[in-house]
């Protein structure tokens, strides 16, 4: 399906389930201008999103033309039969996990309705949840899986990958059974592993984790996350997760023969293999990676002085990228990276050394 | 020992290994004022550091007060047993694991010789390396691991503490093994969990790469780094790495059993552990963590925009804690996180949208 002959995202749009994921959802939907219903079996959920403008309580005699099912995944089947069976919209669901509901739903529902039901997923959340971490900009320039079954009608794919790009989202378009091993791979073994790491942290001694750097932040961040939800996302793709699981436990055994024996040509090639994996990722938007430099500036820690340094690079004409704080609240002097195009680094540098600032080249 | 009667640095300081660490520490004693005398095998990294105003080639007739050996882990023992032999300084280094390389120099130097040596491990870095990567900035907040053994000197323990507080870094005293049972839990655990991760992805089909979120990249950055390193790394904490490699085997026969046998109870104790041990790491520089708050806004991508929000946030009166830019070259406005204190971020959010700003809330 090319974009020009897209369906096109009338409304009125049906939410269900108005947590993170819905409200955002519910929000873009609204910012076109969009009748946006709501409902949730939470009826605080919906008083906070409707709150927060991201649409009206549903009632009954609401026909909508979309309906989008975010609840968590052990409700994800019940909640797209009974939107097909209660409406006449095209059906789609954000589940992290898309086989084992479509089973579920086509073993409960004929053809005519399954052909309006075309799952999907957002590649993008965070470690908060509900509505209040809602946000229209969730999804911005982030991928979002499309995975229409056989069946499926083409105005009915169409119609979510119009969803899709209103959201401003990058639509991935494979086959669910696909999509749930690229998920085990990209999503739910770095998820394990950072658990597994983190773990090892739960009754570690202080002083051990005095120590603990930013290598050691990153790898675990996600394992934060909400251990039912996981529950219930591991155990609805199983199979793809004990593939991947299996490899890497053959792959751990390799690497503690090799630590063992001390054996340097293994360690690197598994070391190596690591820098390839990191490698292999595609730039963070999906487009390619555009070469970066960063520089490093000294900023006082008050009101005021990031502005003047943003304010300093505004007016030497160099964009920003990205910025990093490293900010001690026991020191007076943070550390601030700037991110800017390799080409502009040089320039960024000398220009703001003359305006004073103090540089670590 | 207490701050209040540590020995003063008074130089000169000789650093050998003119790399990321050696430099950046040799940035930080000259801006001490103090004489630094720089040694590596490699001539270019001694100009290139030299060049950075790190200070000047080592001579001989130099009588440092301090030696900091900051070269390849394969290479520390040597190099501490020469500066030990060749000056009558105290010498400290500044490898990621301790035991071995201690175990080495006391097997041919003796013990008065021994009582100058102080081991020691600024927890800092970055996946970059060499002198242009240096920074007098680098330890700023860091621990700073200091690792005597019982036949130091307590001068020269008190001259390691006094390099670790001028370089802004906050030292950690303990025993050289616990310290590499410390690293092999915080660091280099962590570290081998990036780079199985990432392995799982080398060889993975594009369309599933594609599906890469925030996640996968946080959880795998740290595989990057140099294999060589890396093998040299592991190889002298071997022991204390095995053990802890031992016991994720076993929690991952227990996933694997969990996840097979879809018992629920089993998955979200293993995924609750995760939860606790991110919960014990403690605050980013080792202090308390402030809570904070995250403020959502949108940002036009062209030079000046950013100013003019940090010019206004600026202005508002509230401190940014940090900032993180989601930043899509593809698009023309980019989504953009300022984190403050809690009790600010009402009122930076009334007042930027008072002054135009769209917001996410």
């Amino acid at each position: 399906m090319t974009e020009d002959v897209l369906p096109v995202l009338t409304g009125p749009v049906e939410v269900v389930g108005a947590g993170l994921i819905g409200t955002s959802i519910a929000l873009v939907c609204r910012r076109l201008g969009l009748d946006v219903t709501l409902r949730d079996t939470s009826a605080e959920n919906v008083r906070t999103a409707s709150g927060l403008g991201a649409g009206r309580p549903a009632v009954p005699g609401d026909r909508p033309q979309l309906v989008v099912v975010a609840v968590p995944p052990a409700a994800i089947a019940d909640a797209i039969v009974d939107a097909l069976e209660r409406t006449g919209a095209v059906v789609t669901d954000v589940g992290s996990v898309k086989a084992a509901p479509l089973e579920a739903v086509a073993a409960r529902v004929g053809a005519p309705e399954l052909s309006r039901y075309v799952g999907s997923h957002p590649m993008a959340g965070s470690e908060r949840s509900g509505p209040l971490a809602a946000s229209a900009a969730l999804f911005d320039g982030r991928p979002w899986a499309v995975t229409p079954h056989p069946g499926a009608g083409a105005d009915a794919v169409g119609l979510v990958e119009a969803l899709v790009l209103e959201c401003g989202a990058a639509p991935v378009v494979m086959d669910p059974a696909d999509h749930d091993r690229a998920v085990a791979r990209t999503s739910h073994l770095p998820h394990l592993a950072a658990v597994l790491v983190a773990g090892r942290l739960a009754h570690a001694p202080a002083e051990h984790l005095a120590l603990s750097g930013q290598g050691v932040r990153d790898v675990t961040r996600v394992a934060a996350s909400d251990p039912d939800l996981w529950r219930q996302i591991l155990g609805s793709n199983a199979e793809a997760v004990l593939d991947l699981l299996a490899e890497v436990r053959v792959d751990l055994d390799t690497l503690m023969a090799a630590v063992e024996s001390g054996s340097g040509d293994d360690l690197v090639e598994i070391l190596a293999r690591g820098n390839a994996g990191t490698a292999a990722i595609p730039g963070k938007h999906g487009g390619p990676a555009r070469p970066t430099r960063s520089v490093f500036v000294s900023v006082p820690d008050h009101p005021g002085e990031l502005a003047r340094l943003f304010g300093d690079a505004g007016e030497i004409g160099v964009n920003i990228e990205d910025v990093h704080i490293d900010h001690d609240p026991g020191r007076p002097v943070g550390l601030t990276e700037l991110v800017v195009e390799k080409g502009s680094a040089e320039h960024l540098l000398a220009a703001l050394e003359s305006r004073g600032w103090t540089t670590h080249r």
